[in-house]
């Protein structure tokens, strides 16, 4: 029975990535959800606060673990057994660079499939950086992120 | 253990199709390629043929069942006890309608879940339609469609 | 206070459709539906019978008319003084032919402008073609077009 | 009669920018030039300057107010009761960004509408990036920007 | 130096087609502008006005060479001695179908190469099928067509 | 007969540049890769080690000539009477900047011609960002860069 990886920055988590971990978790054995260390970006929530989280909005689903991760994906997923890379599909953002990247997968991996999962169609334009542009200018995020994100977004921005 | 379902008309199948099928059957306990009987629709090859075609070029693959299929493809996967519906994920050509269809499928079943696996880059841009149209001018199909596509191809199209 | 036109063929009007007349309505002084008479494309449902269910789910809107048109678009916005045509925006599906059509607009009446309106997120993958195709195999259109429109569907499909 | 918001950053405006604010203008009874003042991004022009710049190209429509806002764009609407944001639909450049900033104000605001207003092909590729980045280069921008505009960036150049 | 061909179905030429040909005719010491006989679709004009028209918008041009073929296009190329297929890039329309097939035309003959040259921002959005659409609802298309082009479609559809 | 320019920041050349000089060689009698001065974007390989590694990778074929340039583009081809820009066609990442720099040199320079270019399938996907983004994770690139690029990319990353 596969592991499947969901990897990404989650900065911070939607309500987009919460219902992916949920549907992954129904499809897979066992689904490992991996917060990249990238020294280059600046985020606006600590790793450690980001897994916290992630495995908030988890914690009800008994197959999936929180994690972080270093190096190449691939790397990892390998080093983890797992086989199959999951990935948020978006009409619209970043789906070029995810599509670029996940065939740069396919050179590196050749054995590690990624399967794009849909979104339902109301959160298929949130991103983590749509919701960060609203919280920063005082919006309500309640229908973008879920509660505990909220909350901590409400936080960050008291004083801005 | 989740059965995926991978429908499609296959007029013919392709090295792109026969690709995916492999994919997804080291994902999945049980592939049912289901091919779609569509009145409306005028196919080159019977839809005796076509299974035909699919069982050949997946026959060294132990949990993958070629059949047909009526009706609503949600309708049939939920008789079949399927939770996942498999597409392959093109950067050109009819990507824009299986999108749709998906949504749609979605709205009509909550509950199953597609899934959009890549091609590698080469089979990318191949379809039964270009297939056909190559084949019908003359050209050579062997590098578009499994060897005993290639030879039906060619009988079709000997007298043309 | 501009008038304002929504053309199509609406065979049938879907939930979107209905959605996009009651925001026009609410931002133009007058809306006119316009069903296009074209005698190329085989329709499912007859003019009449279109333009009777777009009366039905626009019949609660003061300022808006259904009517019929024949020839070039711009020519009936000319005639009846309108100098807006309205067009949703939807992420897939027909949009490409959409902007080539209005951008040809522009050159026969560059005094007559296009505004796009982008139907809400559950709406925007819903097409008549769709609703057709789902209806015609059995499934349940009752989450894609108004109730008059299922009602008509369904005894349409009945002996298929 | 509604009144409509047109807001960006203006850095700085274009001549698509000017033919929108045009085209606005004759289709409602007032039109708000908005320029965001976004903290985070570094613009080439002050705020005072781009006001000032599209207070110069928009002098002869009676209906056009030039001003600037803070925090969420529907929060403004609300405070200056706009019914309507304009975007301008170009077929490349930063649409997406465009389309899911509309979609996330429609989840905050929904009764505030956005409509989208096509350029004339001529104008359809400029944006405030390339014009920049043609004038730091030492090129002609008198093509892409009127003429109080390029006036400006000849002088900022001048010296670089 | 490189012969290139031009080829498509021309029904009839337009505007972006002449200047494409124009701008290929000083770009490659040979352009073969070549009209496929493709009998399965239906044409409005007949192969040989088609041919006709071309001739005469190119009149002017001496390294242009108007003619037919059938089969595959990389077949002709091959008779021909011709290394580059000329295509035009349109950011709308038809612009995926043209791609799948340069891929496919690289497999079948990787030595010839497909170079894409863009139109004008005025012409980007003009094609066959939109001229004829609008030349048959009584439309004027001399802003889309050479003038030849135009007496001919106006004859066409004097009668409808 | 035409010189050719094909012009980038080629940070670092991978396989799809190297492909495309020589593809750009065998259909122009003179092709000038040409590396950009742009103060504004912070490079991995310096301007003369991005010259020599194109130098390198093009060494065996005699009409390309590796430079560098500043300014505009369309000025450095007038002044090196070049009337061909040729840019390489990938179906996802920065094709969109691309396109609109392209309609604005056409403004800039209505008589140089821009022409795409097809890489192969496999290196479609290939940009020097994402090789950066591997080779900074300890990926191998050898697949993706030519040999003596792969070998510097590793000296760089070595005590990453």
């Amino acid at each position: 029975m596969p592991t499947a990886i969901y990897a990404g920055s989650f900065d911070p988590p939607t309500l987009g990535h919460q219902e992916l971990i949920r549907r992954a978790s129904s499809l897979f054995s066992m689904v490992i959800v991996a917060v990249g260390i990238n020294s280059d970006k600046s985020n606006l929530f600590a790793l450690e606060e980001r897994m916290q989280m992630l495995r908030e909005i988890s914690s009800e689903l008994r197959n999936v673990e929180v994690t972080q991760f270093d190096g190449l994906l691939v790397d990892f997923a390998r080093l983890r057994g797992a086989t199959i890379l999951i990935r948020g599909l978006r009409v619209v953002s970043d789906f070029e660079h995810e599509f670029q990247m996940s065939l740069t997968n396919r050179t590196l991996a050749p054995e590690i499939e990624t399967a794009f999962l849909m979104a339902t169609a109301e959160h298929m334009f949130v991103s983590s950086s749509i919701v960060k542009e609203v919280a920063r200018l005082g919006g309500d995020v309640s229908k973008l992120v879920p509660p505990a994100v909220a909350d901590r977004l409400k936080a960050k921005f008291k004083h801005g």
